[in-house]
Formats: structure tokens, C-alpha cells, sequence
């Protein structure tokens, strides 16, 4: 299993820092690894402490399924097959802001988790996290 | 970070005391302090049992994502931007009964959370207890 | 069942925030009635985060029981009889501070929990709260 | 209450880090703020998995008592005054590896857990992550 090293890690959030305050908002991002242990985490100041939480959560359920969390959330939603998937693992967060991070041959080496602001800004985030080590 | 003090939130638990005698309501009313941390809290001869824990959550949950709880139950339903935010922290409350609480200059400082009645009653009493201190 | 009211469990509190002042402590101090539900609980200025949750098990603890926690403590030592208890109903904490508390008639209403200086002084204030209804 | 910034969260875990490799070892670093919710985190490569959550643990310890976790530690020995504290809190870590920040006033703003090998070396990496910002 290949596994981001905290220096990745660290560049992961770094992006992810300064594409929240090109932004304009405050985050908390959270980096996994390749076995969904805590690797990194930073929360920006006055980010929600709410997002703490959810931050982590967002990075383990995307390397749980090593999809986007917001795929999930749509196969979770009533009627759909994984309805209430949430459920499981302490507890998933499906809507979108975690991403799987891949290595420059495309290995999965770990996820990182973004929360503080909506989805989409969460998600973006995410993406410019995952770009600075692909 | 300025944080409540005992003095104010117990002016903040009399307010919603008097606001649920009013209404003829029995609630659980908690006051947390700006890191979520629990200041006080009081429940009325023969509120509801199950409201105690509720009614912590939900306080905890606004001060979370500096929002009434309500506001977040919009955004926490089926197809909703948040769909299943409440599997995180340990168990949110979102709907109505959860407000911050700020000084008089405007900075939060805690966050009240009140159930025991309909949410209607529950936000009503939770917006007396915000307005004394504001 | 006979239960404390939140009349007689404000009046637990303010003997104990009282007795805390003239001790020159800043205490956590939990009221739970018969059936081990929470009542009423307040943290002086300053007091110890952890001793929030300390407080509250303490007071459960003692009306689990029925019995000083401190009592508790001395039958859960390594060889004796109730070693590691701690582990039941959520955790216990089972060193000085939590007492139950009885009605004028010597009935038990419920029990008061103390937390944040040695725990002889938590003791103390314990008594005082006790003593502030019986 | 004055709560420690992400500026000086990083700080915190860059001296630590240093301090690690001057000794030849592996740490998981954790600071939390005033409220004991998480600030920032950095796991060095190949540090222990089962360190991550105690690192976490003692940070949040030495905040809840303002105290040095070894000191908790000497105290809820079997037959000392707080035996079995840990299972308060939702867990807490006692031995030696969690120190509180304070700024260069003296006031509490956080406090710093580091584990990844021998409890004197956790504790010498936790006192170099808190000089760097006294």
C-alpha cells in the first residue's frame, strides 16, 4: 500500500489554504491515508467548529468508498440503494467535500475532507487540495 | 474569543423560564459557552425527559455552524445540500430551538438550545432567552 | 416516586456556588433527580472543562448507588469487591464529590455531583448542597 | 477567553517536529484551543496509528484540568484521590505528553498532546511545542 507522507499532506492543505482565502472563506481540512488514519489537519481561524468533525468524516468516507462523498449522497438519498448509509463506520458525511488524493501514477495514497462554507466552495476546495500533489 | 459568563447565562435560562411560564410550556433550556462547552442548564418540573438531551444538541449545534438549528434543517433534508449532517458531532439536532447568544457588541458568545414543547414554542422561547443579554 | 424539583434543585446549586466562594473554588456542580435525568447544572467562571462531565457522573453515580462516591471508590480498588465498576452505565467516576440528596421525610430525590478543586473540597460543597434542602 | 490562532497552532507542531528529529523519534502532535476543540494536527511518517487518538486524548486532558498529564497520572493511581479519572470526558490520556500553551501573557490558549514513544520523550517534544509560542 502506498500512503501520502505528512510532507504531501502538508501540501495538500497548504492548497487548500490558499484557495479558501482566494475564496473568501474559512475551512477546516482534514488529510487521511490510505488506511483512513488521520495524517493532517488544520482549522482556519473562526472556521465552524461544527466542520471540525465533519472535515474528518468527509476524508474517511471517501477513502471508505474512494469515491467523492457527494456520489454517495446521491445513491444515499430515500428510495435509493445505500439509503442511510451514514449509519455505518462511527458515522459517514455524504454530501460533497471529500475527494480521494491519488499520487502522479493515479495510486490512491489517501482523501482529504474540506468543511466550512457550502458544498460547492467545500468540494472546490477539495479539488485544489487533491491537484497540488497529483 | 469571549466566552458567556455563569452570571449571563443564567439570566439567559430565567428569560426562557418566563417566556415557557407565559406560553404555559414545561422546557429544557442549555446554555453553552462559545466552544460548546456546557454553562448551565435547567429543565422544568415535568418537561419532557427525552427533551433534556435534545435540548443540548441543539445548542450545541447552532453555535456549531453559528446558525438556528432550524435554518440547518432546511438544508439537511432528502435531496438537500446537507442531507444527513445530523450523523455528525457526535448527533446534531436541526430542527427550530437552537440560537446563538451575543453580547451586546454583536460577538457570539454561546449558544442556548430549548426543547420541550412544538419547535414554534421552542424557538419562541429560545429567542426570549438570546434577547437577554443581546 | 418523589423527585426533586427545580425549585429545590436551584436552591442545591446556590448553596454549593455559595459554600464554593467561601472556599475560594470554582466548581462544576450537576443535580440529577430520582431517576438519574438531569435537573440542573451551572460551571462557576473559570472552573475546569473536564469537570463538567465529571460533575455530571458523579451525581449519577451517587443515586445509581445510592451511596457517596467516594464509598463507591473504596469497593473498586484493584482486589476489591467492585473493581473497574467505572466501566458501567457510561462511566463512573467514583472518587469524592457526588451525594445523594433526600427530602425533608429522608427520602432520596436525587443526587448532586460536585467537581473541580481536591476532592475533599468537592466533598464539602457536596454536603452543603445536600444540606441546602434536606 | 483568548484562544490560540492557526498561526500559532503550526508553530506549535513545527517546534515539535524539530525536536522530534533531533531525537530520533516519531510523534503524533495535537494542539487544541481554549475550548479543547482541535486546531491542527501532524502525524510524522511512520509514527505510531494507536498514537493518533492519544495525542488527541492528552491535549485535550492537560486543557480539562490545566495541568500536565503526567501529573493527572500521578494522581489517579489506585488508591490516589482521582483513580480512574480516565473514564471521564469520553477518555482521557494521563500520562506525560500533554502540556497547555499560553501565550506570552501567561494565559491559557490551548494546550498540545504528542505521542510516539517513551512518555519522557513525549513530554520533553510537548514542553519544545510550548515554548515556541510562550
Amino acid at each position: 500500500m502506498s500512503n501520502i507522507t505528512l510532507e504531501q499532506a502538508r501540501k495538500v492543505i497548504d492548497a487548500g489554504i490558499q484557495k479558501s482565502i482566494a475564496l473568501g472563506v474559512k475551512m477546516n481540512i482534514t488529510v487521511v491515508d490510505a488506511g483512513t488514519n488521520l495524517v493532517a489537519f488544520n482549522k482556519m481561524d473562526d472556521a465552524w467548529l461544527g466542520s471540525i468533525d465533519i472535515a474528518q468524516k468527509k476524508a474517511r468516507t471517501a477513502r471508505f468508498f474512494n469515491m467523492d462523498t457527494g456520489v454517495i449522497g446521491q445513491l444515499s438519498q430515500p428510495g435509493a440503494s445505500l439509503y442511510n448509509i451514514e449509519h455505518s463506520n462511527g458515522g459517514l458525511i455524504t454530501f460533497p467535500g471529500g475527494v480521494v488524493l491519488k499520487d502522479a501514477s493515479g495510486t490512491i495514497i489517501g482523501a482529504v475532507g474540506v468543511s466550512g462554507s457550502s458544498v460547492e466552495d467545500d468540494h472546490e476546495v477539495a479539488l485544489a487540495c487533491a491537484s497540488a500533489i497529483a
